[in-house]
């Protein structure tokens, strides 16, 4: 299969030719057959052509790419690469393994065809690398296309219908084949009127895009509604337990099966910010999860049924509702009550994709069920794709926590099924829309390789992931090397010191959730509250004066988490109500703090602005420009949270900042 | 001309049959020629087919409507009414005062038919009593099709057209007339696209609406873009100065006035809120405002030029820069320099219509120009139509304002030309849509109907204005009138008792302006600010240490203002930033006063929805269902309200209420 040619005007992300040229200088051999394996040797012939090398059937080979049954190897998915004499020889039972064997190959470049190397094998840590796209097909009208996206429109869909011209869809798919992702969600949890028939009436524009993703290894999945036997099948109940529902899933779903036979299943938000589910009924999640889980059992198929179910409704003058408890106290209960083919997909924090959480206490919580771990490579709370947000060090901070202390497993290890729990994965929601970067922010784009990079392996550090995608986007150039680094490695911390402080989390403006609000949702039914008056700041989440949330994780972090002198600084106001001029582990009050970070933080956007603006003529011209002009507003962006922050905060407490800085 | 008959189900407002049967049910001749005299024949014709009595030409006659000329009478809009005998006589020169003469007729029902009464003059206090429209053609994506409107759809247009059925707009015309507005502006100050194109090629379904007025004695303005002699006429500038501008104006004016002999002429939003002005060209207002005056003057026309122009964009760090100065400080230096037919449009606030400002001090600062005081009837910042607020009190308040200090001049009288400038008059932001109350909250129909009436006659009492009203539209049940006075009179003060406190403004939530949102402008960039830190709150616009806004009034109030020991405490917090012990007049502090009139004003909605909850059965049905719905909403609201302010200040000034009452 032939390498579809990238519109024009679109920036080829990691994959540009020169990144193929160290492969596609050599004499390259594939082996084997099927959709997959014609998508290697498509790449293959693509390189050759252009840097001058060969795709060959015999003869003396520089990399052999061979896809052939292994009796030893039960991982369709895994790759073994090694190198004896002058030839790289990458071997994998499926064509995918041998897709992603193809791009480990091209990541190393000239280093893949040196010296010799005993034969490594690699394997996906997760078994699901999934982006889900939150994609509409119609444009909403508060949402836009794409709910939370900012970059611009949906690649799979224009206002109404499934794109007649899928040339985006096609490059993307193969953009995620190059890292791993093996899961492609195809449309928004919130599902819509016109996004709902996908599963029905429209289901021919779902093949046709699960044709695309097919010749990459990617399975797609379908976000349906809970109500959807109602809206879609006319019936007078969508009752989990109502024989004529069931009937109406299996029916549905082997519709969807006979037309995609690889479908990956479907995804569900269910009983959560106003979409149906099954407590109208007096039903409970497993019995909700469990009812599509058995009409997809049959053709393999998985259904990933949210835990984000809270309460959106909630009072904020009741202290005692916790929205951070929600996801435990709905779910915990029902450990062992769901389906094998059922993943439990929880957000990685309690709350909301915050800049900083704790890790969700769900996940040490249900042995005995699949959970994936869910992130945002979409920014919506980390600069909406304006600000330079390096996001991988946070997603692997949570991936790599031990819920149950030092020595004990990781999230990672529960996700991936090596605490005997049965496996599940990490979920992602995608960053991409028709934007010419794809990502608005063409450094976001660092994001979405890294996700694919650390779904694959947690144990790669974010330099070193970052490393990979400089080296492939941009050259090898050690001067742009080296101030990509400076820009974006520390680019988290930086956005989280001048947001909000301390773990507290929100205090941005409700609805976009862009810039500073920091009384946003202070008086809102959502359930995010920093609760700041005029002595202190904080949600007071112990078991012993507060709303009780420490106690749902295992007992090291429980008390680690209950007591001021032992919770982390960081988030220090996720679980504790202090006094302004509570001391932390530097010596600092909070409220010095607060100031500091953000006259801090903000320098820093200044210092990342000089640093870029030497990269002129060491970057495109169109690379150069857009992070130019968005580096203006992500620090006018961060002024205005500087400001606000410590405005607010000055105020409120009267302590002036021992520096005399300006606060207003 | 016969009188439009009302679409099924819509309310009949002030105009039901039964307002009109002692007319109907006597003997009355009508005397005259043209179309508004048709119009009253009409009236008299079907009052008198419902209620048996005739419509005559010779014989005895109890009611004489006669229009013709009289040698001393200088004004068309007056009318003499008088009894002799068993003959109540209406005389007007012009088929405008016999319409008006008509209603006062109709208003006193009865007892215009009782004893004899010397002939008695009547005529309008202001010569401009006028509605404008902020209705859409096209329906706006985040304005709706009525911007701030709070009743449905506009009766003027269909998204995207003007409507084929005209009867709402007909039945409106009807009422306005019987109130004495005569004008109205047909479209949206903030002009977009199509709109604009009424004065060009859609000009013809202005025409239509034209048609729908005259016949009411009301003449149309339609609202112009600046930028039209571009964006409709091609022109490469709209630059005042320039000769094809000029140009293109008067002959598009000329076609107008070939279409509608009596157009009214222009309204224009210009420099402000991003609407295009003459600033772009190095001009001012006055070069702007006379471009459009010139282009009227020849077919009698006028240009309401608004003086709503300030820095939409300020920085909210910048305590020097005031809004409240922006309109004195633009428009000012102009005075003398406007046409005669040009109108300054000015808000009767420095601000924008909150429930409590002061009095713009533009209205004393331009003796050689004619203006017009600018109110909402919508009500924006008063509760949305969801809330009972019967604003009569508050405009009267502010049109019997004596810039001068004691025994000078009212507002009301600067803007009738009573004090030697040139006569503009009122003008009001209409609160109609296509709901079947007109109004969504069927009591908010007594604030269009105050309105003309206190534009007509500012002599009037909000009492009276509204003891008419519920005559007219309830009947004469004294339980009912007593209730409903009970209910209304006070409303206003009661919805400034639960939201912002002593003249501060805001505090509501950004964008849609309804509900509290104590900092949703604070940070932003509108110049709307309250400054409350821990120690206290308000904007410090005096001359000694503040704004200097002050400085913009005549002496004596300028002295009042500047000092707290003298601005009355209603108005404190706009004049003052004030510690949150200041003790006000009434002997309580600033907080405690916050505390105690949110408490208060939250029960007086109770007792009001109590209050009405006892009519039931006394009124008909569906407005007793709408009131009590909407009652439940406003009890919600102030509930909010009362919490989120008192929780405001309590956590930032740490005051606890002296009567322990919860706050959160």
């Amino acid at each position: 299969m032939p390498v579809a040619p990238l519109p024009d005007g679109v920036h080829p992300a990691w994959l540009p030719s020169a990144a193929l040229r160290a492969v596609g200088s050599r004499r390259v051999r594939v082996v084997g057959d099927g959709p997959v394996v014609a998508t290697v040797r498509g790449e293959v012939a693509a390189a050759v052509a252009e840097h001058g090398g060969a795709l060959v059937d015999d003869g003396p080979v520089d990399l052999e790419l061979v896809c052939a049954p292994d009796g030893g190897e039960p991982d369709p998915e895994a790759f073994v690469v090694g190198r004896s004499g002058t030839t790289t020889l990458v071997r994998a039972i499926d064509g995918v393994g041998l897709l992603y064997g193809f791009h480990h190959v091209v990541r190393q470049g000239e280093s893949a065809f040196r010296g010799e190397a005993a034969p490594e094998r690699h394997a996906p840590r997760q078994p699901v690398r999934m982006l889900d796209h939150w994609d509409n097909i119609d444009v909403h009208p508060v949402m836009g296309q794409v709910e939370r996206g900012y970059a611009g429109g949906s690649i799979f869909y224009d206002d109404g219908v499934v794109r007649a011209d899928l040339s985006r869809a096609r490059a993307y798919a193969r953009l995620l084949g190059s890292i791993g992702v093996n899961r492609v969600g195809l449309n928004n949890v919130n599902v819509h009127r016109t996004e709902a028939r996908l599963l029905t009436d429209l289901l021919p524009e779902a093949v046709r895009l699960a044709e695309v993703f097919r010749p990459h290894g990617i399975r797609v999945h379908l976000s349906v509604s809970f109500a959807a036997p109602m809206t879609l099948g006319g019936l007078p109940t969508a009752d989990p337990l109502d024989p004529a529902v069931r009937d109406w899933w299996a029916r549905t779903t082997a519709e969807v099966y006979a037309a995609i036979p690889d479908f990956g299943g479907y995804v569900v938000k269910a009983d959560s910010e106003g979409q149906p589910g099954p407590f109208a009924y007096g039903r409970d999640h497993a019995d909700g999860a469990n009812l599509l889980a058995r009409a997809l059992a049959p053709f393999g198929g998985t259904v990933f049924w949210r835990a984000f179910v809270y309460n959106h409704r909630q009072d904020w003058r009741d202290r005692t509702t916790d929205r951070a408890r929600a996801a435990y106290d709905h779910f915990a209960p029902l450990d062992g009550a769901f389906d094998p083919n059922v993943v439990l997909q929880v957000k990685a924090g309690p709350m909301d994709f915050q800049p900083r959480e704790p890790v969700s206490p769900v996940v040490a919580a249900m042995p005995r069920t699949s959970l994936a771990v869910e992130v945002q490579v979409t920014q919506e709370y980390t600069g909406h794709q304006k600000h330079v947000c390096y996001l991988v060090p946070l997603w692997r901070e949570m991936l790599l926590f031990r819920p149950w202390g030092e020595g004990g497993a990781t999230v990672a290890d529960v996700a991936a099924g090596r605490t005997g729990a049965p496996a599940g994965g990490v979920v992602a929601v995608s960053n991409v829309g028709d934007d010419p970067f794809w990502t608005g922010h063409p450094l976001a784009q660092a994001n979405l390789y890294g996700f694919g990079r650390l779904a694959w392996d947690d144990r790669l550090t974010p330099e070193a992931v970052l490393d990979e995608w400089i080296g492939l986007t941009f050259g090898e150039a050690a001067d742009v090397r080296e101030a990509l680094h400076d820009i974006m490695d520390g680019s988290w911390p930086t956005y989280e010191r001048y947001t909000a402080p301390l773990g507290v989390g929100f205090m941005v403006n409700p609805g976009d959730h862009y810039g500073p609000g920091i009384d946003g949702y202070e008086y809102s039914s959502w359930g995010t509250y920093h609760f700041a008056d005029r002595d202190g700041l904080g949600v007071d989440r112990t078991r012993a004066t507060g709303t009780g949330f420490t106690g749902q994780y295992p007992a090291s972090w429980r008390d680690v988490y209950e007591s001021t002198s032992t919770c982390p600084d960081e988030l220090l106001l996720f679980f504790h109500h202090v006094p302004y001029g509570h001391v932390l582990r530097s010596g600092k009050t909070v409220v010095q703090h607060i100031y500091d970070t953000h006259f801090e933080g903000r320098e820093e956007v200044v210092r990342m602005a000089g640093r870029w603006a030497r990269l002129e003529g060491r970057v495109p011209g169109e690379v150069f420009e857009r992070v130019t002009a968005l580096l203006r507003e992500q620090l006018r962006s961060a002024t205005e949270w500087r400001d606000q922050v410590n405005t607010y905060f000055w105020r409120k407490s009267g302590v002036p900042d021992a520096h005399g800085r300006t606060i207003y």
